[in-house]
């Protein structure tokens, strides 16, 4: 029984993630919540506690979801393989896109409102911008990326241009598709064989 | 007289674009534009007809002083110089950065409600876009970019780091200052004598 009870919490916090990350903290009405999670008015309070807490668990799991993908291209591809698919995947794949980065867009609607969730979401965000910057120092350790590169600037860089990428994919798609192109394209030029100034 | 109330509105459209761009759509109260705008309750109804609408002039507003801007950093610095020095001073300047691009930030809060703004947010984007890619091909006419490279796809790719770049500003502003470094000479290395692959 414990089991099938944290099944469906899971199960909870996944669906009330893509409402959320669709429609955002304040465009997100309890209706809309109770819809999502089939539940009766209110009740995903005695569950979850509030509204804010329950999308705070969306956050983590949003950000988890992101890191276990990462890793899972990494086994796949190699370091610099999972930087160059990483790109395209978010704009390509229809659950991630159109949406931009669900940590970028809480971030963005609640900064100017000192709301708490705010800093939840820039703390995640460096999570995954740290999680960059292992797979840039691995690709050096691989020879992949030459070594006078600062990993941390590469990795600042990559997440900087991949929330501007998911900007662009939720507006014009193919666009995006072919900024992520240019930009695996770029990341083949790291290595250290290559001219760079 | 008539001038008058013409500045006055002029006044009052650029206030509620600060409150409006710092604390969003749904995050903007009632009572947070009477306090921007310094009125009654609901008499900026009388004047505007709407908080939409008056969102939608502070959107125009906010475009139409972006591009003055940058009409402006070209007469002083050529085309090429302006588009290096845009990035720097979008994240430097104190009544810039801080919180985003106001169009990207309307834009993600609104796009998954549907919301006409949205759509309002989006056209504008284009128009910068547009802006920029005129930038590019000026650049090419004066021998600064090399010919071979194509105005729209440089300046969707500049709109798209630049976007996030101003996300990293409102996060971690030194940080950001990095990038538009960086970017500053990157737009310096697209010259037709510059070795490109």
């Amino acid at each position: 029984m414990a089991r099938t009870a944290t099944y469906d919490r899971e199960d909870l916090i996944k669906r009330a993630k893509t409402v959320f990350w669709k429609r955002g903290w304040a465009g997100t009405s309890l209706k809309d919540l109770e819809a999502a999670l089939d539940t009766r008015p209110g009740s995903f309070y005695a569950a979850f506690g509030s509204k804010e807490a329950l999308y705070k668990l969306t956050l983590n799991k949003y950000a988890q979801e992101g890191a276990e993908k990462i890793d899972a291209l990494c086994v796949e591809r190699g370091p610099l393989g999972a930087l160059q698919a990483y790109p395209r995947i978010l704009v390509e794949d229809p659950t991630m896109g159109g949406h931009a980065c669900m940590l970028a867009k809480t971030f963005l609607e609640l900064k100017g409102q000192d709301h708490a969730l705010a800093e939840v979401a820039n703390d995640l965000l460096v999570m995954i911008e740290k999680k960059f910057a292992d797979l840039f120092r691995s690709a050096q350790v691989n020879g992949d990326v030459a070594v006078h590169y600062d990993p941390e600037t590469l990795a600042r860089r990559y997440q900087s241009d991949l929330l501007g990428l998911r900007v662009l994919a939720a507006r014009a798609p193919g666009q995006a598709q072919d900024i992520a192109r240019d930009m695996a394209a770029e990341l083949g030029r790291l290595g250290p064989g290559v001219q760079s100034d």
